[in-house]
């Protein structure tokens, strides 16, 4: 019998393979996915919405129950870790309930995603978070619910970490709280919390929010937060979690130089950003991207035969540099596993690039990026960026509802190729980064996107789409 | 003294082209524009919101004032008709309040608008109206307004025909009207007769509504229209007005076989299309193309040399066939406009092209199409179009708001090129057509498009959105 197509991790990109190879398979080969938790295919980008209360239960967020990945025919293993990949043998180690065994494969996908980073604060005191997964959320969900009313969630499925839940179960909902790091899970929590009728401040080292978002996109958020009452502290770091009896109590900073005594606050949530989870491949001769994330071709392939990678532990292709990068988001986790099913089931396919295309809400402001927007960044990459931003209405001016909206973008003055851009604002801002997303993946350039035949109704969209404004300036500019 | 550049028709393109021209200009020639009414510079799509009444007056569709186009430096002449052209001897023939006169100019732009089509009925009986243009709104307003409370306009302009207004300022506002057309006018008079609380009769001649814009998003639009109460009768063709006392009283119609007898209304709203308002290029041999409008190159010239034509009166290049078309839209004649007006000042600017981009309102329901909805279209362009009707949601399924978004997309067998696309839907489903517009100005493949990485975020947009997720479907059944 051929030994099985083997997958390491049961989210997003290791499913959707798994799913595809079972779909498209030419031969009878059995696909086998190996999750060291308890939770497979569920919504990372949904979680803040669950500690807001916006989603109900947590199973709302799983795309596919175990029951459901059995049915599709894939041999799933839950609390199965895989510890070591020997790619010369064309085994993995893995360590399951029952204890260590090796699992020999046909191909490989590595698609063990990305783990959250703590910045080097202990958080073991109760009181500290950080937010990547669901038990993670089913804990602060807990911690913003009174004691009587445990959770909200008739729901809590049997795969959650009970003993962290109950760790909260009795705590009385944080009068405040810090959230060190200004990106998307503190912008998402700071909505949150504030919903939940806790005092937030928000810790960015930087000297703005959302950096990869550009600066008009950013102030657009920053403005929003401080009108729901979120306290910003841009350029303040924290250098120092503070305990009481085993529990946080205040946080220590530099954000004002003036009073240097530590903030009081009854709970933490770190949210400075994820690392690649390359554990598994660490010792296998897998090689890694400058990025620290595993280095892949097209086709998700590594630098060992047979063995691929997708998902958040990957590189990906950026569409407008060419170049390796690593982008760690829903859609490319998606595409790219779903692209690996179908290669090793026959049918080369590629993962597709990434133009870094990513949204985020913060209370009634959107903000979307795609590309480079940074000129910084764009210089990195060999370009002599040029940028604009303007203000634009959302809708004809005398429609009910028109709301203004800011588009950056930014374009290569030599060649005049867009390079990337970043959208803000109230009313349906943030899908309107797919006119540039769209833009960036066919390589256009400024003046091809300004003669974009954008919809018009007053309802919708004025006569010059906000995108098309600015790319009228920009190109102007040039 | 050099002659002026002379430019017919202060709307869209007439006065984007003047004021682009006096911007760029490169000598000290002076512009000229004739308008043969009182209006200028008018939003035209936003007439049905002044009527429902979600516009409180005429003058917030102008964007600019006959004050504000004079402070341009136009030379702007209101109620001067240009009658004839004679290029051969780079004059016009004007007709204004104080006679005729010849008007010597070095360059022209013909930029006359469209007109609306009756359809053959006799409009002059009172409660017969078309929709195309501000007085019409004027009418209409007055008709739906209480005799007590007349045209809630505090500000009813000086331009607008007082005669027409007057006319129904003691007309009780209807019972029931019955609306001739199923396309963007029909549709969205619809709804603002029935915000009014007038009962609609919509007759639509071909088998469904909206025929641009294909079937699933018509489908979309019936079930909204329908149940907002408005009575369809598609496949049913008005044959006659009939009148009592001068007055519109029914409608003969084909639509119920089995009940021959008029139906009784007390307005009929006449909305099934406009024509170029070609009239003053007649008889001065500059051609017209296959649609009936003039006949234009890349730069909006036409076949007589120093003659451009823009706007609703002018074929334009369509993007996917290559082909000259006739699609009269507001961005279109914009930017035709200030295209012609760069080039006249010095600058040869191309217009640039049409997909045909356009987006409706019926109530809640969105719908918006571009390029080549129709496989009969894209048949008789060269093309062997194959399409996919697709429905998926509007955000992530679990966030609130979440909604059914359909999505049809046509892409070219042997190519896979993209043809064109519809999508229908409550939430934000319009303004997602720009995705399907930019990919068709880039000429994309359905395969490009499925890889373009759009945004994902849980309140915005599934990780696969809506058109990933056609365009993913129909590149599997190519």
């Amino acid at each position: 019998m051929t030994d099985p197509f083997v997958v390491v991790g049961g989210d997003a990109a290791g499913l959707s393979a798994a799913s595809k190879f079972l779909r498209d398979r030419a031969d009878d080969r059995d696909v086998v996915v190996f999750e060291r938790g308890a939770w497979v295919s569920y919504a990372h980008c949904g979680t803040p919405y669950y500690v807001k209360g916006e989603v109900e239960s947590l199973l709302d967020m799983t795309t596919l129950s175990p029951d459901d990945v059995e049915g599709r025919g894939i041999d799933l293993r839950r609390d199965h870790e895989v510890i070591a990949l020997h790619p010369d043998r064309d085994v993995v180690r893995v360590a399951g309930p029952d204890g260590e065994f090796d699992q020999p494969f046909s191909d490989l996908l590595v698609a063990t995603g990305a783990r959250a980073v703590t910045g080097g604060f202990d958080l073991s005191p109760a009181g500290a978070f950080t937010l990547h997964g669901m038990d993670d959320a089913a804990a602060l969900r807990a911690l913003v619910t009174p004691p009587n009313d445990p959770l909200e969630d008739g729901d809590l499925p049997d795969a959650v970490d009970r003993t962290r839940v109950e760790r909260y179960a009795n705590h009385p909902v944080p009068d405040s709280v810090a959230v060190v790091g200004g990106g998307y899970v503190g912008v998402e929590m700071a909505e949150a919390f504030t919903a939940r009728g806790v005092d937030v401040h928000l810790f960015q080292r930087p000297d703005r929010l959302l950096v990869p978002f550009g600066e008009a996109a950013a102030d657009v958020v920053a403005d929003h937060l401080e009108a729901a009452g979120v306290h910003l502290h841009v350029g303040g770091e924290v250098t120092e979690l503070l305990t009481a009896d085993g529990r946080v109590s205040a946080v220590a900073h530099d954000g004002h130089p003036d009073d240097p005594s530590p903030l009081p606050v009854d709970a933490v949530l770190v949210g400075v950003g994820i690392a690649p989870a390359v554990a598994p491949v660490a010792d296998a001769e897998v090689d890694c991207g400058g990025s620290g994330a595993i280095a892949v071709d097209r086709y998700g392939r590594t630098s060992r035969d047979r063995v691929y990678a997708a998902g958040d532990c990957a590189e990906a292709r950026h569409v407008v540099t060419g170049e390796q990068a690593w982008v760690p988001l829903g859609l490319t986790a998606n595409r790219a596993g779903r692209a690996v099913g179908a290669t090793v089931a026959g049918t080369p396919t590629q993962t597709g690039g990434v133009a870094g295309t990513a949204a985020v809400k913060a209370f009634d402001a959107e903000a979307a990026r795609s590309g480079l927007v940074d000129d910084e960044a764009a210089r990195a990459a060999g370009f002599e960026p040029v940028s604009t931003t303007i203000t634009a209405g959302s809708r004809s001016g005398y429609y009910p509802g028109a709301a203004e909206t800011t588009v950056t973008l930014t374009a290569d003055q030599g060649t005049g190729r867009l390079l990337g851009g970043s959208i803000a604002g109230t009313d349906r801002a943030a899908v309107r980064i797919d006119t540039v997303a769209t833009a960036l993946e066919a390589g256009m350039t400024v003046d091809e996107l300004e003669r974009a035949d954008l919809a018009y109704a007053p309802p919708f969209s004025p006569v010059w789409d906000p995108v098309l404004v600015a790319a009228k300036v920009l190109a102007g500019e040039r």
